[in-house]
């Protein structure tokens, strides 16, 4: 199939990294031998390989082009060349590590700084969004000097051991509940404990997270903090109900906890209307704590932890030095820069907002004629479409929606599921998605739910 | 001071980066405002700015040049173009996650495969060495059933929350040593327990685990792993005695415990003889697990773990994924076969063998001229300098120590100190530092040494 590759393959510099050095059999064998199983393959029975990608669109190696819904990370579009350019020019000077002085950590900060409440100042910048949490967690245990964390149903906070421990999506699989961890009920308004008909589920989920407060103090013991996505993602792509933060964020504090917000998936615009999503929450709302990572780089290992004079002060009282070999390296940073640069340049947030409102409504037209669909939510380029066999009885339709993801697959457009029943189609598409793309994506689930069989409970 | 810049500050592609955005005053004012204060400046009375580097030299913003003896993560020298090149190539065409096929990590992993014994085939790519020392914590534990851990005394292993529980260095200063976590001596023969006048030292200290292991048993606890870097790099540039790993896995595998061998300072060639320093143990010494990091992406943020079939296996039958959203993309991979075909075209290992031999040398040379110098250790690229106020009763010189660190950075050389006493000057450069540095260092410590007033212990 080689000679059926666009000219586009034909790399600067020489070095065309585009030519298989492995058939697609070839890779996916070695794969399976050198690479460990537990990293598992999107579509396992029978995996993509990918050989390059340009805004919102991913190339296999038969130059087939797919539709990207699901790169959160490649934030400003695949291989954006304003971010390589930076990248390279930074490489080229020069790339130590953060025990020297450097302008590119501070611009970027200052940069930062200037997207967030002022009260959060102080940055730490780490590879990931699991080493951002697990320093949240570190940086929350030494303010408050508590140690017990109040964590979200279904939630996912990272790889690491620590993260384990507080994400239920993980520690309900492996290791259990541990004593210190205490799990609040995901506000979710289509399927939780209060609905869309409550008349505050706001405040009547905050009031659950209180009771777990009370539940943990009537056990001697001391919350140190309140650890959720602004959005949770895993847990099905939930927009928390108005007034849910700030309201937490009282009763952790009388607790003499704090609130770490996790915007790994949903920082940087996503949202449209706001850089972060936990601005969505109001002006009253300002966690002590924001992690970062995955759009951060768009694709570069940058992540950062952003905190309050106080809990930075009182990290820092120890003593100890905290030392991330690459965190916040010029390179890193310099990327960084580049990635916020091409987000205000090309109005990805604009874009985010008008294409996102535009594909909401293709998917509500689609709940208006298709049964299965049981909601649709989300916001900005952070949406959600769940399926359900019953309405009524909202019974999650969990093979459907992987039927779904399969066949949008034969179509050359790659989604994926979410939720604590993997029945819920999520979209988090590069922030340069057009209106054109979301027609397409819409007109083929269309197609696809149309000649899907009737799908008997 | 801008119009005294090399030429060699203009930048390709346009972009010069080099140019200072702010003073330095201003970036230190900036840095202590917007930088969490537990991330430490090196000379913290007096920080230096960085903004270029090529080969073993860091160039101020006064273009002042040194010579940099310290930084192990920029393995085959700062800036080394055929890295920037096939990280730009790579940039310019993809940069996706694992879920993907790809050809990078296979070639990447098989590569570096073909450097370990044969047991040890499969791969898990992270972003950074705490990243790779987390999981292998995982794997470990997973594998064995077992929980606790046996660490060397004053060993560092990274900064997340498991690893400070796991590393003496840190945990003694910050949340202390949990139930799970035991203390093995450091197998120092300068200034530990058994001493290069022992007949067997390799087996004297494994004996000491052999002890703790008896004594975890004695609780009713079982062990998981014992954990050591193959040269303990914070305990103070140390190099294991011989049959000291080898008899010690004899030991914790009868325990049904593993061998984790964190490689992280110390792999990719850096003791000359050997890829791996824990090679230098011999053939019979095969870890279970082993990690690796700093020197892997030259400065880009890579890690991985690599380990046996039956240890992977018993991980992926748990059923859950193991997701690293950055660790094997296809940018890190072509950045790390960059790193080591530099390596092979340029001989670095054979340069670490030659130049770490003179270094060495010399630095023996210091010992028989200046009482101060105690010891002088190392292998390869990887050496220590130790500073005693007494040669009988060996009394650490850390002052004096601190005070060469100081004097040598105004010679314009860049070297630091470790150890439990910080008395061990520690030399780990890039892999092309020459004979000819090796020369300027060795001067000017002898210069150092010499004009330092006469010490009263």
């Amino acid at each position: 199939m080689q000679e059926h590759r666009s000219d586009q393959f034909q790399v600067n510099n020489g070095l065309d990294m585009s030519k298989e050095i492995f058939s697609k059999d070839e890779t996916l064998s070695m794969r399976r031998k050198l690479i460990g199983q537990s990293i598992k393959l999107f579509y396992s029975d029978n995996p993509v390989k990918i050989v390059r990608g340009r805004g919102q669109y991913l190339y296999d190696e038969k130059d087939v082009r797919y539709l990207d819904c699901i790169s959160n990370v490649h934030h400003v579009g695949h291989c954006h060349p304003d971010v390589t350019r930076a990248a390279t020019a930074q490489m080229e000077l020069l790339n130590t590590n953060s025990r020297f002085l450097h302008d590119n950590i501070i611009s970027y900060a200052n940069r930062l700084s200037a997207t967030l409440p002022d009260k959060l100042s102080v940055f730490y910048f780490v590879n990931s969004g699991s080493e951002a949490n697990d320093l949240a967690l570190r940086l929350a245990q030494q303010y408050t000097q508590h140690e017990d964390v109040i964590v979200l149903d279904h939630a996912y906070h990272g790889h690491l051991k620590s993260l384990i421990d507080i994400s239920p999506y993980k520690f309900r699989k492996l290791s259990g509940q541990k004593e210190w961890v205490h799990v609040a009920p995901l506000p979710d308004i289509y399927r939780g404990l209060y609905r869309e008909d409550h008349p505050n589920p706001g405040e009547a989920y905050a009031d659950t997270v209180r009771d777990v407060i009370e539940d943990v103090h009537s056990k001697g013991r001391k919350i140190s903090a309140f650890f959720c996505e602004s959005l949770p993602s895993v847990g099905g792509q939930i927009i928390l109900p108005q007034g849910y933060l700030t309201k937490v964020s009282e009763y952790v504090r009388s607790a003499g906890g704090v609130l770490v917000v996790d915007e790994v998936q949903t920082g940087f615009g996503r949202v449209g209307s706001h850089f972060w999503a936990f601005q969505m929450q109001g002006e009253a709302c300002c966690p002590d704590i924001v992690t970062m990572g995955k759009p951060m780089g768009n694709g570069h290992p940058l992540a950062c932890v952003v905190t309050t004079e106080q809990v930075a002060g009182a990290f820092a009282g120890t003593g100890v030095e905290y030392f991330n070999t690459f965190g916040g390296n010029p390179v890193s940073c310099a990327i960084g820069l580049a990635v916020l640069n091409v987000l205000e340049q090309e109005d990805m947030r604009g874009n985010a907002t008008r294409v996102g409102a535009h594909l909401k409504d293709l998917l509500n037209k689609l709940q208006t004629k298709h049964q299965i669909v049981g909601d649709v939510r989300g916001v900005g380029l952070f949406l959600g479409l769940e399926l359900v066999v019953d309405r009524e009885l909202r019974t999650p339709a969990t093979e459907v929606a992987a039927a779904v993801v399969k066949r949008l697959r034969e179509e050359r457009i790659f989604v994926s599921t979410d939720g604590p029943f993997e029945s819920v189609i999520k979209f988090k598409p590069p922030m340069c998605f057009s209106i054109a793309d979301a027609d397409l994506v819409a007109q083929k689930i269309d197609h696809v739910l149309t000649d899907m069989p009737v799908v008997i409970p």
